[in-house]
């Protein structure tokens, strides 16, 4: 490696009159074309996509202006709603992966000096602490052990303790495999004018979610697990209820990026540019609501709660036990306790390395106890249920 | 369309103990499988990418702390500081489009108080405006017409009057098509004690950047310009001045999914959780620098600058005036004058509609006075200019 004299031709001198430094050769690397290990993703995502999903971003992008990519910004909005049934005009992804989107609905949803409630009973409750902080929220949380949900009689309480502007809650907890009862909470919220904001990352596309009958407000997801579409590009959405907030708000939104009073402009009938969309990710999710859309909520969801359900009595049959109560087991994200004795990350490397297959570590107050196994879209299949646990038990009994 | 029971089997009465409200089909539309029209992309951006580097997208992803994927992580920094000639350590991209990359060189550079001097000559100056107030910066700006560069005797004098903790420019105006020489920028900002941030949206892999030669301390980039990547994952670089001002913030970065202090420990050797990456994009950000590294900085800089000067003759031969004077047109992006007469937006709808071929119309202050047209990566090629210059010809003289 060394300096390579950047030569300077006659039809170069217009752009360098000034003399150049000289290009650098230190950090070119010379590399073979890509080449990557195919894995079964059966951790807590990415999940494997359909091929039809990852073949739809074999092409070349188009503007992001463009006629036909407007008509595809329409249908993906409009099967958004469809997945999270919901009748919400502000329903479209944000340029960025799943936490670009949990940020998207704190940003647009508070204001500096709101209260907002925390429900935190697993690692992404304490994210949402995290950010909503950096958003000037005054944060008060509500706790719960790292597998349980909340109770409606818990909520209520901490609602009139707290009162606050805004509660958030996660649906499904990613990091315990707990899902959170939502039914009846927008009620609670709404008669005390708090907003509901609600994490679908590891629900939507596998479970049942009824985001207008619950009365949610503000929902986030992402593209790459029920979905079953590559990362990048990240559901939210707004009730009218949230738009009203919005509307009057004294402060700018914090976020640029995330701005939704921006980007309501170029996702509405305006069509202002605002950022340079992620073109070909947008293909592979509008590819992937319209395999949801084809395949219809009902079957969608039945699947992945008799695949989570085969994946349970296996796993027993093995002698393992699962985290989570069965009433509040997530059919998409499994935690299993890991049996004394054994050392958890050695299963899960000896799995990816040996077998090609990736599950999940525990995370935080899990860390070391549990595996996340999940098995969601594209993966949320008997046969997937059967080469994982035909591999497991190759690991565990050599 | 209509109401769909939800069928309660026996397999889910364990997660629908409470009756739900039934599955709506109000927007479920049924699509046909995607369909997307071909365009030669010669507006500000998106461009066409290398077909190579569109098809590294078209397999499964891995998991994002893969042994595979962090190699993948460590290739993709040491070209893009090669792209960028710079040795800065954090230099990675961003799991956003180009304005996410903007967002987070200012969320990171700037804190609540700081004095920040922004050069505005184009629509991107005053974005950078916009942004560094939310972030609590004390905005001062200098300004120059749509079209031209600013002395060195300007900003010195700038820099004098206004003191400022951060200096931002624009190395390449897409709004405008200028070039704002850097060379000596960096010396009088650190001879008083400033960082200089500079964005180079349009100037990465297609003109010559040094950045470490011209001290430049905060940069961003976005992908679908002269790197001829898809858009999604944008470029970041902090010198260890600005890590040095990082570590000595006195309150957390603002913007949480894109904060350096928790992205350099995904990035760096610590190899800490903090959002799922945009995988697929990053297998094709990864083939799209290997191809760069392969041609070369000198080369593809070159022919860069051939291309454009071959399309600068032809429009000259048509009678088209460029709106830049020639010292200071970028290589990637011409502006156009609008002749007397016609009808700016018409000729572009045109061109895209009958001939497949996207060009920009002007923004801002030069909304309706000139086409944006860019010859970037994969469309910097001589034949690119005569497809473009036959079609316009028909347009303009039918």
């Amino acid at each position: 490696m060394g300096i390579v004299l950047f030569t300077i031709t006659s039809a170069m001198t217009s752009t360098l009159s000034v003399p150049n430094p000289g290009i650098q050769d230190t950090h070119r690397c010379q590399l073979s074309p890509l080449a990557v290990p195919e894995r079964l993703l059966l951790g807590p995502g990415p999940s494997n996509a359909d091929a039809t999903v990852v073949a739809a971003m074999n092409r070349q992008p188009i503007g992001h202006l463009d006629p036909a990519y407007l008509t595809l910004m329409d249908e993906v909005q409009e099967l958004l709603r469809y997945a999270w049934q919901t009748d919400n005009a502000m329903t479209y992804p944000v340029p960025g992966t799943g936490s670009a989107a949990m940020e998207a609905t704190l940003a647009n949803g508070i204001e500096p000096g709101d209260v907002v409630l925390v429900g935190v009973n697993g690692y992404f409750g304490h994210r949402l602490v995290d950010m909503a902080r950096r958003y000037g929220a005054e944060v008060r949380t509500i706790t719960q052990a790292w597998g349980q949900p909340f109770s409606l009689q818990e909520l209520e309480k901490a609602l009139d303790q707290h009162r606050p502007n805004l509660l958030a809650l996660v649906h499904a907890e990613t990091s315990t495999g707990v899902r959170q009862p939502l039914e009846g909470v927008g009620d609670l919220c709404h008669q005390r004018d708090c907003l509901l904001l609600v994490d679908t990352v590891t629900s939507l596309g596998g479970m049942p979610i009824f985001l207008d009958a619950w009365q949610v407000d503000l929902a986030y997801s992402c593209s790459q697990k029920g979905l079953s579409c590559p990362p990048g590009v990240s559901p939210f959405t707004m009730s009218s209820r949230a738009v009203a907030k919005l509307e009057q708000r004294q402060t700018p939104v914090a976020n640029w990026y995330l701005d939704a009073t921006l980007l309501r402009k170029y996702w509405g009938s305006e069509r202002v540019y605002h950022h340079t969309a992620p073109i070909n990710l947008t293909y592979a999710l509008r590819e992937a609501l319209r395999l949801l859309a084809e395949e219809g909520l009902d079957a969608r969801w039945q699947r992945h709660q008799q695949t989570a359900e085969k994946l349970w009595a296996g796993l027993e049959a093995m002698g393992l036990s699962c985290h989570v109560a069965q009433e509040f087991r997530l059919p998409t994200l499994t935690t299993v306790r890991v049996p004394d004795g054994v050392e958890a990350k050695a299963v899960a490397q000896q799995l990816l390395l040996e077998h090609n297959i990736e599950i999940g570590g525990g995370l935080g107050d899990l860390a070391g106890q549990v595996w996340r196994i999940g098995l969601m879209g594209a993966n949320s299949y008997p046969e997937k249920v059967d080469t994982l646990l035909q591999a497991l038990k190759q690991v565990l009994v050599p």
